[in-house]
């Protein structure tokens, strides 16, 4: 973050805190500049980067007054309880929507995708990490490695893990190809065809498609864009129906961005004890949380080794590197079988990458900054929505990661929408997606790991706005 | 190879096809020389090498004679037909053997493993091709792939494949997590938990871990170690029994070193139509074929998409780089689904890294360095064993790649041999993982990926030998 930078964080601090109040006239530039200690033109720089970011305007001849902000959008809201445990479908939209992606060449704004900003300068240590590596290690990037995946590599992961407060030793890691396969091993573990799994809802698709492949029966329980899942929604379900694991994003959840209170991990974790059921969580967010520290994980409030803590370096590196993990606690015999007959070992050369890249510091220098970015894109993206998506469109309220959601007023088939969108070259995710039972047809998620242009914002509203028109039509 | 090793392969050649017959002289080294128009130390070199080899003895004052050769030692029996279908257990071994595996800094030597020559100085030109690759492409490296891998990968694939008489058309090839996941991918897509599969006996235990891992129940078919499956045991199970899939590895059968002949092929092809099974052919050891041309797989004479063809460059190349594929046929979509759930795309750069070594012919002039090197491994190793080994061992005959399955006589325990092989750091296969009930207690399998040392065959022949002596005793 330059300097500029971390002054306007200050100033939108203060603003934010009520210290100056909306219409109130900030300090002149000269007193801004001795009250922070750096020049006069710093200090410019950051009141010009507060305009452009919404919070003040200047007015000629007399000064920077706080801005009247755009009344907060109301949260999208959650679905009904959930009747009973459904089948997932909706393999062929997913397939759809990746069978587009033509991978590098392609031209494709994909605002649909899960993907990080893999080209933040912070991460080009990485390239030159690999590249050293594979003559400096030479044949070992060339030897399988355990089962339970580099030693480097999992003492890192312990050692970051303490941000969240969770307390593991490298022998309670297994590395993985990605998160993908920490959670589907889990549930291999946890679960027979047939069995009823408890998701929030909405949830991951790439997780509603694990049920599906794995003939489970999703119970899609209730979640809020600020708390997360409903924990009164999920005690009924578990008086109710066998729930045989429970799957959870505590953390900036996909895709709704909620964040469970910790009173409410300590609640799941009791609830579920007279049960015994186990809960995946999945944290693959979780250090990409703007402000620090982080939340506590679901996990280190657990004292029984019931909670399996799944996560990645997928969102905050790349989803290339295909390296995961996950902490299986009292499962780890099956889990670990589960790892062996899926996949067998890792890639040793991207393991040993990543822990050199923690181990010198470079990623939580890297997190850090696109932390910062991430935010920003938010709030740009926020202010655009407000302005110029259709009167009524409700919009989540992130407080980490990178992406939004969005629900729409009226009848507009998102679906249809994404259809439409292929003409600009534009991909939003469509929110039938995210349910098991075909809810959320009007919502859509959108990735803003880079700045979203204007250009995309307005062809996407535009062709809502027409959508929303036509089903308001006479049929 | 040097080029007084081809001189010396012409010799030896000239041997087996009885050209010179035993305690036949053979030509002067002047005469050897003029004939294959090479130095005089070359051919004396060959001669010497041929002589190291057990070929020919050097008589003094008399010059080289063909020396006799071992009696070629019985191969190993195949077992009696399974009575029923079984479930599979031995994972409490496999993980025993696993665990013991510290990686790279190891001082064992794991003759039970099946990882390939990783020192071959034919393979280093990929650590090149890796770090230049991180560079020169950059941020492509870490640009998450299609859900069917990089395209650049497949044209490679595809290509190769024609060796094996194997036409596909890149989009044809899913790449995946090494050719465990190509396998876990496809039973996934074609069975659930209670089906019956077909398996060859004794059979890969990766791929019976799979059948335990997903509650599938296997039918051992005996095979034998010339020409692998019994086709007639296959088809009265076929009457008896609802097989959902067949799992077979026609090509130098790990463990046995078998070669499915080509009227098999045909024939298997046949006798599964009227039932419509799918084949899940593993051809991870095709390319290692000392002789050329390869065999040609079992898939180059399917023409209904019926054969799932699964592969990886984990025996050629190394398990390390964890990449692998398969050609779903028929069953395209919902091996892609599994493929997406399991661990959505594959690694990136490794993939890149295999196209380009493969692209620069590096590839081909590798394959072709080792198997030279394994066949002379193999001789080496054989000829120890029936040297050392107690009187009564039944040795497979391998004609590609580097394992060797032994049959000890009377009731040696191959788990007690390896117990006691710790003490020596010497670690074998046992038999009893290569079973789903319990058999080839007594057999054993051995790696022979870099020269076995005499050191190590005395310690096992000596421990097998006082087990055998035990046996014997009055209890």
């Amino acid at each position: 973050m330059k300097l500029y930078q971390s002054i306007a964080e200050k100033i939108r601090e203060r603003i934010e805190q009520g210290y100056y109040q909306v219409n109130e006239k900030l300090p002149s530039i000269r007193t801004l500049s001795q009250e922070h200690d750096v020049s006069v033109s710093t200090a410019q720089q950051a009141l010009l980067f507060l305009e452009k970011e919404h919070w003040i305007e200047v007015r000629a001849k007399s000064g920077s007054y706080v801005k009247a902000q755009l009344a907060a959008a109301e949260m999208p809201q959650p679905c009904r309880p959930a009747q009973y445990p459904l089948k997932v479908s909706q393999w062929k939209e997913v397939r759809a929507l990746r069978s587009l992606y033509k991978g590098h060449s392609d031209d494709f704004l994909y605002l649909s995708s899960g993907m990080s900003d893999i080209d933040a300068p912070t991460l080009k240590p990485l390239l030159k990490i690999m590249s050293h590596l594979t003559i400096r290690e030479g044949v070992r990037c060339l030897t399988p490695d355990t089962l339970q995946g580099a030693v480097e590599l999992r003492e890192q992961i312990a050692r970051l893990a303490l941000d969240g407060g969770t307390r593991l030793h490298p022998d309670d890691i297994i590395t993985t190809t990605g998160c993908q396969e920490a959670l589907a091993i889990s549930l291999q573990a946890l679960t027979k065809a047939g069995d009823v799994v408890a998701v929030e809802s909405p949830g991951f698709y790439g997780l509603m498609q694990i049920l599906k492949a794995l003939d489970l029966q999703a119970l899609e329980i209730p979640a809020h864009a600020d708390d997360g899942m409903s924990l009164d929604a999920l005690e009924m379900a578990l008086d109710q129906w066998p729930i045989k694991a429970i799957l959870v994003i505590p953390t900036e959840n996909n895709p709704l961005g909620s964040t469970m209170p910790d009173e409410n991990k300590v609640r799941l974790l009791k609830m579920t004890q007279r049960y015994n059921t186990p809960i995946i969580e999945d944290d693959i967010y979780g250090d990409l949380r703007y402000k620090q520290p982080r939340p506590r994980t679901l996990h280190s409030f657990d004292t029984e080794g019931r909670v399996i803590l799944c996560s990645s370096f997928s969102k905050t590196m790349s989803a290339a590197l295909r390296i995961g993990w996950v902490a299986p606690g009292r499962y780890k015999e099956r889990i670990e079988h589960m790892k062996y007959i899926g996949t067998a070992n890792t890639t040793t050369l991207t393991q040993l990458a990543i822990a050199e890249f923690i181990k010198q510091g470079y990623y939580e220098r890297h997190v850090r900054t696109v932390r910062q970015q991430y935010r920003l894109n938010r709030d740009q993206l926020t202010h655009m929505l407000q302005t110029y998506f259709p009167k009524g469109t409700r919009i989540s309220a992130p407080r980490g990661a990178y992406i939004l959601w969005i629900e729409l007023p009226g009848d507009v088939d998102t679906l249809l929408l994404n259809k439409r969108l292929v003409q600009h070259k534009i991909q939003i995710a469509p929110g039938v997606i995210f349910s098991a039972s075909g809810k959320y047809r009007n919502c859509l998620r959108i990735n803003y790991a880079r700045p979203v242009p204007k250009s995309a914002v307005l062809a996407i509203s535009q062709e809502a706005k027409e959508l929303l028109a036509e089903s308001l039509m006479p049929q």
